[in-house]
């Protein structure tokens, strides 16, 4: 289907089938999450991913013991890294062997320049890693929604104990949980009406900005 | 085309041809953007969209010069607000008029629970509007380029001058900028290979989570 119908028919699903997911479909859905631009290319992107009960079932004790995380086939963890200069080097050498940039001297400013943003403070490095950890975490789940794979993005879990639960060392944010299986047939989420959008006129601003004090929301009909 | 191949054949591109872009496929292209999912729906963001010459030289001023800002058609600035009650009850009343929820104690109760996030400290309101911000530039990415429109996202701008220049209010984080435009005939980002993606057998991580120390890239060849 067309990116304007993925788009406009997923939807996030908290009630899923019992049918597994191939794991050649889940590779697929991951190298396709890969393409996802972020800054400078430097894909700070990890994806702790779960699919045993028991793990999940962890997961879902720091996730406000949200059902859906162990009913869904597989939970992701979106860990982004907070150090810009982790995959730089390699990252910079791809640049210059495809001519992207024209010689080693902009290869180095290039570092230097991450280098520099590899000093920014925790808070910073914290936005900057969530940035581009949420572009693969979008393309995941419209990737996943082209193989009739549902989804449901979430946030607002226990950061600090779904560290320790998971031991991820120091260095990585996590960003999102995404849950991914097969819909129910009878998927409330499907099933009712879209959630309504703030519509474009009050979001987009030509020239200015001039945010609009009040609140309204349409229902989307676009594409289905 | 399908989403893989939207996916597989969007290019952060750098050099626009003098075509404009209509305003009612600028319309449907934002019109995608906001489908996309947001923490609670609460859908903090808003598009700052340049199109005059005086507006793109202004941005191009706080984004270190860089020449695309201007030469694109279009350059937009993704603000997320980062107060998550901004539109918190209108959002709450549509989930109980479409049956999402089953009654006010319920919305009230997400209403308590937004209200409690709307306390965090200004670092975490940065990453919370950062996070739903970002899934909606990535969807405007992709609607960008199903219909022919390439696109650039830059981070890396001076967000202090960028606010003052373009008399932003307290309360909005300048997430992203996005060039959209239609590319160049020779656009080098689109003649040179690929860059490098991160291989998934080093970004995905089944049950526990072991980050690789080595860096190695693959030239994506999925989908064209």
């Amino acid at each position: 289907m067309g990116f304007t119908e993925v788009a406009a028919t997923r939807r996030s699903v908290h009630q899923y089938s019992d049918d597994p997911i191939d794991r050649s479909t889940l590779d697929t859905i991951f190298e396709t999450a890969t393409l996802a631009p972020s800054g400078y290319n430097l894909q700070p992107w990890e994806f702790l991913v779960l699919r045993d009960d028991e793990t999940k079932t962890a997961l879902k004790e720091v996730a406000s013991g949200q059902e859906h995380v162990v009913d869904a086939d597989t939970a992701v963890v979106i860990l982004g890294n907070t150090d810009p200069m982790a995959h730089a080097e390699t990252v910079f050498d791809d640049w210059l062997a495809k001519e992207y940039i024209p010689n080693e001297d902009v290869r180095d400013t290039l570092l230097d320049n991450v280098e520099a943003m590899a000093g920014m403070s925790e808070a910073e490095r914290r936005v900057w890693t969530t940035r581009s950890s949420a572009l693969a975490a979008m393309t995941l789940m419209y990737a996943a929604w082209e193989h009739g794979v549902a989804s449901c993005p979430m946030e607002g879990f226990d950061d600090d104990a779904l560290v320790q639960t998971f031991d991820i060392p120091d260095g990585y944010e996590p960003v999102m949980i995404v849950t991914l299986g097969y819909p129910d047939e009878e998927a409330s989420d499907i099933e009712n009406e879209r959630k309504g959008r703030r519509p474009i006129e009050n979001v987009v601003h030509y020239e200015s900005f001039d945010p609009s004090a009040e609140t309204t929301l349409e229902t989307p009909d676009i594409g289905g």
